[in-house]
């Protein structure tokens, strides 16, 4: 009775701190519309400094540090609950970016402004208990738990603008580096397209070629050299970019320089047998047929050993070496590893992997109180094989050295939870039950009267960790997980005393969180000509000018604020009517 | 009657060529639109290039050369007839750029891209019979009539991008650079604001100062430091960053900066008494105190003379030298040459000089078919007084050695229009008729019944040449002497048979055209807090919030082509609904 009484005051407590939150912010909200801001601003700044501080003291509250302001990141801390932490934030770029549109940046369909978002804004949303530094974390110290920051800008700092910041919890979600796979010449001669300035500096670039190409004098052999624009990586964000540039020169360019248009060449140079590998192979075909009759012509099969100031060389088992000039390149190899990532691994004992390895719950192996999400990170899903014989001790409730049907239903639930590779084993398998995996590993299984020994245990579940696979490195994966452990954190003291997680197989009790679980909402490849094929859950594809609208409605809806989303539909209806910007700025 | 024959067969002939132009225009907008460009816009062409070249064989066209992009270059090559000429322009900026929006910019109220237009866009427009070359151009030759000129981007091409091209007619646009006044560290240390990428360099540099002071473990002292911004120069133009600078701190960035927001300073630094001299009294005393409320500091009489990375030093005669810190300063105290413009003056003996002079027809002195306009040259108005013997000669029409009032009449609209200064002074004085201006300098005449010696002429018109002044380097004046020299262009062929313009003074006949007068349409000094001075023709002044919205709806209609226009006027409302952006891009 007296729990019921002291939970139904707090929840009358919370209930008032969260409307007067609500008050503040519709104040914040009038001042930012109505222009006379500092006064407003002040008031509803001091009502909500009441609100937070109530009058018996607090334990002061956990330090929460997220290094990195991209989808992960920006993620977590929309999602959590940041009046039961004290939250800081250590980020290089003060902006979180929708970085699916910056191949639309490159070529000013979409301009760089419509698709980055302040974080302090968001933070200003969240109520104002988060606090933001605009550097540069340079070490990682989980033994004392703190972090190493650098400033990006020395001008008037002491000690180089160099500081450090103590956590309780440590959520890294730094996202990675393009790959040059030590491909010499590249870094100095390539450009990436991972981050809002190299779609800028990308566009000036594009611009720049047409204008030198344009000059007089010079040879039609020099005007192809310099209208030569060659994209490494026929990977998602590479195809893109080659289907932008394709329509930005065929739309907008062509009418602005005539003496030129002819003279222009894409090429896609792709180490595989084909582009866009990680679609289905109707998406991959459209979109090999649909360059082809473009005119982009896709390399497949070749692989780039340098790159000089000048021309890029490559490599192909029939052909050799060839050296190809080129006016400009853009390397979209897929992603490395940040050199501060590299160290950490080797501090924690993981040096030589590529990326962070993190238990289910986003956890760092090896380290407590360290998370880490998004693209510098993976899960090294637990192996059903490395546990088999607790597995199976736990399921044996009677421990008569074998389990019936009735034991194994009992506990399938939790093994499916921790080891989400059985349910997928069995879903792609199309079986409902464990005794039709069974019926499939012994041939027909009377059910309900079997007893397994753990011989024949494991024989059932030999093949499941086949079904284990590391989740893509994509915005999608990186928010959800973002999204998950914001949860995790919002639910940790209740989850403290009543564990949502499945059972333990290794230790007592239960897991305190359900484990990460993504949940594919399906990709786009926009191909060009307002063509885009979609691969949607349950193996849909969808190609061509409807998946394009597709695309227009869900990137819209996507948008971090109502301010992008405004921004970048407005520049879509720009483009449509007025075409894309080809100045050199 | 031939004549009349052969003038209605030119008519009719020009008037098919013109609605074949704009049927050609009517499918190049179309196909702007429709997206589905090459095809239709290449029909265009063709249809455009058979109505401009007609069977019978022309002689070839002169070569009419543009230097820059700027106001006074594209409204030339905007109201250019230019089937009439073989157009090139040579500029390193592709763009023309609104620099009145630059100050709005600078904060983020404006996008950079809303305030430019591809140049190539306004030659579009005219049909394609214009080049451009985006190259420096970094010598003129007048005696080979050619100039010699540099790519801006080396790649790729041969003889590092130089190449050399031919004139008949050289108009020089290139404006002016930013006046250092040789002031040691102001190049290194100090932004200016002249081109659209010191627009977007300042905006980061704001961001990056808050970001700073931000930082953990900074003293107040240093806060301060970051955050003290400091314009030099109480110009136009840094009047209106300061106030831009000011609305933004205070209506969008004190929010989201609240641990640093008492900590911020701007000041003004100017070497006169007064900020905002060029304008009314009245204005300078508003923007002053306006400034004073804000809490702008408005330092005058400090002359700036060291500016190192830390701090600027400065000196007052009272107080002798001070060193300021700061943590960002703008430097806009006026226009100085650039390089190639002191070379071409030496070449041409004007040595020495601080801007190209021209006449009154914007043609460079001492230099046959080279003119010059906008911030890079000023009309040296010929003094009556250096004439007025052959004006005396030329109005004595009997020879008598005397004037009579009569004879004066004659020739006083030529004198008017050739020496604008007799006009003005009459109008400043409210005189309408030169026999007013006899009685003031000999008493009370007897109209009609006089007659002047030379000596009494010379009196009379004595005070005149103080009415010369330069006009001011504005954006307003570029644009008017554009359009001027446009239409003398357009018409050259018609004036060379029946000249328009004054008699010649020296010489004998009438000058070609009328030369070159300034139109005042007004000043705008935006001052924050949507008020804005308005100084406007006839000594009308109006300051507040209704001329800000004069403001609005000046710049709005000023705008090169809709798509700027729709740009500007969406970024506005958006600056209204969501505040200005503040991510460091």
């Amino acid at each position: 009775m007296r729990f019921t009484a002291a939970s139904s005051f707090f929840e009358r407590a919370s209930e008032a701190f969260r409307s007067n939150s609500a008050y503040s912010r519709l104040l914040v909200v009038f001042a930012v519309s109505g222009g006379g801001g500092v006064v407003v601003y002040a008031d509803a700044g001091s009502n909500h400094a009441i609100a937070s501080e109530p009058q018996q003291p607090v334990p002061s509250k956990k330090k929460v540090v997220v290094l990195g302001t991209g989808w992960a990141g920006t993620s977590f801390v929309k999602n959590l609950d940041s009046s039961l932490y004290d939250v800081q934030i250590i980020s290089p770029r003060n902006y979180f970016a929708f970085t699916p549109l910056l191949p639309s940046v490159t070529c000013g369909g979409v301009d760089a402004r419509s698709v980055v978002e302040p974080i302090r804004k968001i933070m200003q949303k969240k109520g104002g208990n988060i606090r933001f530094w605009e550097a540069e974390c340079f070490k990682i110290d989980h033994v004392n738990k703190k972090v190493l920051c650098r400033s990006t800008d020395e001008k008037n700092l002491v000690q180089n603008g160099e500081f450090s910041v103590d956590y309780d919890y440590l959520i890294i979600a730094m996202g990675a580096r393009a790959n040059t796979f030590n491909t010499p010449g590249v870094t100095e001669n390539c450009h990436f397209l991972k981050e809002v300035e190299d779609a800028q500096k990308i566009r000036r670039s594009v611009m720049d070629c047409f204008e030198r190409a344009n000059l007089p004098n010079l040879s039609d052999e020099e005007k192809k050299k310099n209208l030569h624009f060659i994209i490494v990586g026929g990977g998602p964000t590479g195809v893109e970019f080659a289907a932008e540039l394709h329509d930005f020169v065929s739309e907008d360019i062509a009418k602005l320089y005539p003496r030129v248009q002819d003279f222009v060449k894409i090429s896609v140079i792709e180490a595989g047998e084909h582009i866009l590998t990680m679609f289905d192979k109707r998406i991959t075909q459209f979109a090999e047929e649909k360059f082809q009759r473009d005119g982009i012509d896709v390399k497949t099969g070749f692989k780039v050993i340098k790159v000089s100031d000048k021309a890029i060389t490559m490599t192909h088992k029939d052909t050799g070496e060839v050296d190809v000039p080129y006016g400009m390149a853009v390397w979209s190899t897929g992603i490395g590893t940040r050199p501060i990532i590299m160290d950490f691994m080797k501090d924690v004992g993981q040096g030589g992997r590529r990326v962070l390895a993190t238990d289910e719950w986003l956890r760092v192996r090896q380290c407590d109180d360290v998370y880490a999400l998004g693209d510098c990170a993976t899960i090294s899903q637990r192996k059903v094989m490395d546990d088999i014989s607790v597995i199976f001790k736990i399921a044996d409730k009677d421990n008569s050295g074998t389990l019936s049907i009735k034991e194994i239903q009992d506990v399938l639930g939790d093994i499916c939870q921790r080891y989400p590779q059985v349910e997928l084993y069995l879903k792609s398998k199309q079986m409902k039950r464990f005794v039709d995996l069974l019926n499939e590993s012994h041939g027909n299984v009377k059910k309900e009267s079997i007893e397994l020994d753990i011989e024949k245990f494991k024989q059932a579940l030999a093949d499941v960790d086949n079904q284990v696979k590391n989740l893509p490195a994509t915005a999608q994966v990186a928010s959800q997980q973002g999204t998950y452990l914001a949860r995790c954190f919002n639910i940790m003291k209740e989850m403290d005393e009543n564990p949502e997680g499945p059972l333990r197989m290794r230790g007592s009790g239960r897991h305190r969180f359900q484990p990460f679980r993504y949940k594919h909402l399906g990709q786009f490849a926009p191909l060009g000509g307002e063509q885009t094929a979609a691969q949607l859950p349950g193996d849909w594809i969808s190609i061509g000018y409807g998946s394009q609208w597709l695309w227009y409605s869900v990137y819209a809806s996507k948008q971090v604020s109502w301010r992008t989303r405004l921004a970048v539909v407005s520049d879509w209806s720009r483009k449509f009517v007025f075409g894309r910007d080809s100045s050199c700025i």
